[in-house]
């Protein structure tokens, strides 16, 4: 079922609300949240506003947060999120590099004491919006192994990239550094399908199919090697220089219930016209870009994309047809309304 | 057989000297090349000296080169490599965004007019030597075609991240970001040894196994659509946002002798001090390395590596064995000593 996006936002809000969020904050978190559904992140979407009420009710978060930030030179900062909803943190958290950025050309933000942050493609896009490149990494619970190893040690640490481009539709890289998102081995667990080889091994280093057995095993780094290195350096940038939870110092919001997430985040922000004049950025984006889409095969037709196309296009369709909810989220959200005393309407 | 360092680097600059390269700017060239080559990556080692000569016969470095730096805001700043051997430019650039970093916090710079810089790590330590987190990425020709795509549209494209340890072994991830780096597969197409799948493509995207026939087709990106999404992200910073050349605006040094490279690079500098005590970095780096080391399985015996661990076990077995070539590498600078009348002496 589809529903407008105002409406979810409204509902969210008045959840949030309900469950003790502050006003202003309840509005930012669930703009960011529906966003994530408007633009196809469901697993980041309103799907998680059960955990996140759940964990509110148990005061795992702070809200309204007092989010203590200092400025450590002309260029970096540190931001101490003192436990608040990681997503409001990293707004902030990203705001601040965009604020350096003015100033120095660039602004790198660590922040510690912060929680799941959601969707990283939305904090790029706050820079890509001020005409900024943005950079966002966060550190997240261990359920991922290293490469040769096969216990999990490392979160699924997510690496995104935002670059603006003229027509708005700027390009948005948001990945988990391992071979699945945590999200969707649960969507594969939910829908009793088996995994894929090559993305999670049981606690021999076999390939595990059985998504429910993942506790007894660990997904792998995506592209071998390669893919290592890179959440190691997540790990090192968001974990290590922010002073917050490395590994298993970082709680799952779904299992840890006696502790707060411990997060650690990395924005960054690039002030363009320092480089090179607007315009002509955007000219040599669109060179670019139209350099590698003209590289598809004719024959077989399929398209080289440019990664935050889908996102975009999924925004186009959610504004026109509204945000597309499946069942069990439609009855997860029926649940929340009830026990907040909180109308949810059908569309 | 092995080479003593010293004698290596010796030959190395009487070399570049009589091709033509002033004396200093030879020197740091050979030091860099040399220790592409103590460090276990030949690839980037005395191997490419024939290439380089080459090219300088034919006037398509310009050497002594005179880099223009322009510091474009407290932590920003464009350099012009004029052409310069793209050892020397990267070098010169790190050093740049050292000093913006040593004020501001951090420091970014952008390279054009350069040419192939070697191995990433090279310039990643210099910032790791510097009690600094560093990051360097290149554009390079384009061999590799997007995702989805069948036409080679962008260059193998290195990423290099480097940060410091207390021992000195510090954390250097430098990788292509396709599936395979060009060097390896003219290493393949040397030996005569078929392609693994997932590696290079044909001109209708079916999997091609010969090296040789690379002309005809492509390598992919590693990874599937996330090192795509990196590989794209490394031409933006290095090639977009510089104002070097784009794709096919990238000449490859072993084709192209009609023109120089016009490679683009991005460097990067963290200062670890702004955020956190370099004693407390230490300390947390060991603490997230003991982690995932201990994730190994004992019965398998299988090893989890941190980024760069390998070379620095190469650069000690070459400190004190001498630096390993192969026959045909010894052979080409057998041939470089008679043409440039330098002494080569077998160990």
């Amino acid at each position: 079922m589809r529903f407008a996006a105002a409406r979810l936002t409204d509902f969210t809000v008045n959840v949030l609300i309900a469950a003790g969020v502050e006003a202003a904050e309840a509005t930012r978190l669930a703009g960011i949240m529906v966003w994530s559904d408007c633009v196809g992140r469901r697993n980041h979407g309103v799907k998680r506003l059960p955990i996140i009420t759940e964990r509110l009710s148990r005061d795992l978060f702070q809200s309204p947060f007092q989010p203590e930030f200092q400025q450590t030179s002309t260029a970096t900062g540190v931001l101490n999120g003192n436990n608040g909803l990681g997503h409001l943190v990293a707004f902030e958290g990203m705001n601040h590099a965009i604020e350096l950025a003015r100033q120095a050309g660039i602004g790198v933000v660590a922040v510690y004491d912060s929680n799941f942050f959601g969707a990283g493609a939305y904090y790029v896009q706050q820079a890509a919006e001020c005409d900024m490149i943005g950079v966002a990494m966060s550190n997240s619970p261990p359920i991922v192994a290293a490469h040769g190893g096969v216990k999990p040690v490392l979160g699924t640490n997510p690496f995104a990239f935002g670059a603006p481009r003229r027509n708005g539709r700027n390009m948005l890289l948001d990945m988990a550094t391992s071979a699945s998102a945590g999200s969707f081995i649960r969507q594969y667990a939910e829908e009793g399908k088996a995994l894929p080889e090559g993305i999670a091994i049981d606690n021999r280093g076999r390939p595990l199919s059985n998504p429910a057995e993942l506790s007894r095993g660990a997904i792998l780094p995506f592209g071998g090697p390669k893919g290592w290195g890179l959440m190691l350096m997540v790990e090192t940038l968001a974990g290590v220089l922010t002073g917050a939870g490395i590994g298993p110092g970082v709680k799952s919001m779904y299992k840890d219930f006696g502790d707060s997430g411990h997060n650690g985040h990395f924005f960054m922000a690039i002030d363009i016209e320092r480089f090179l004049p607007l315009e002509t950025w955007y000219e040599r984006m669109e060179e670019m870009i139209a350099l590698v889409c003209s590289s598809a095969d004719n024959v077989s037709g399929q398209k080289v994309r440019i990664p935050g196309e889908v996102r975009w296009e999924a925004l186009e369709r959610s504004n026109r047809e509204g945000i597309y909810l499946d069942d069990s989220t439609i009855a997860a959200l029926s649940i929340l309304a009830h026990d907040y005393d909180v109308i949810f309407k059908m569309p």
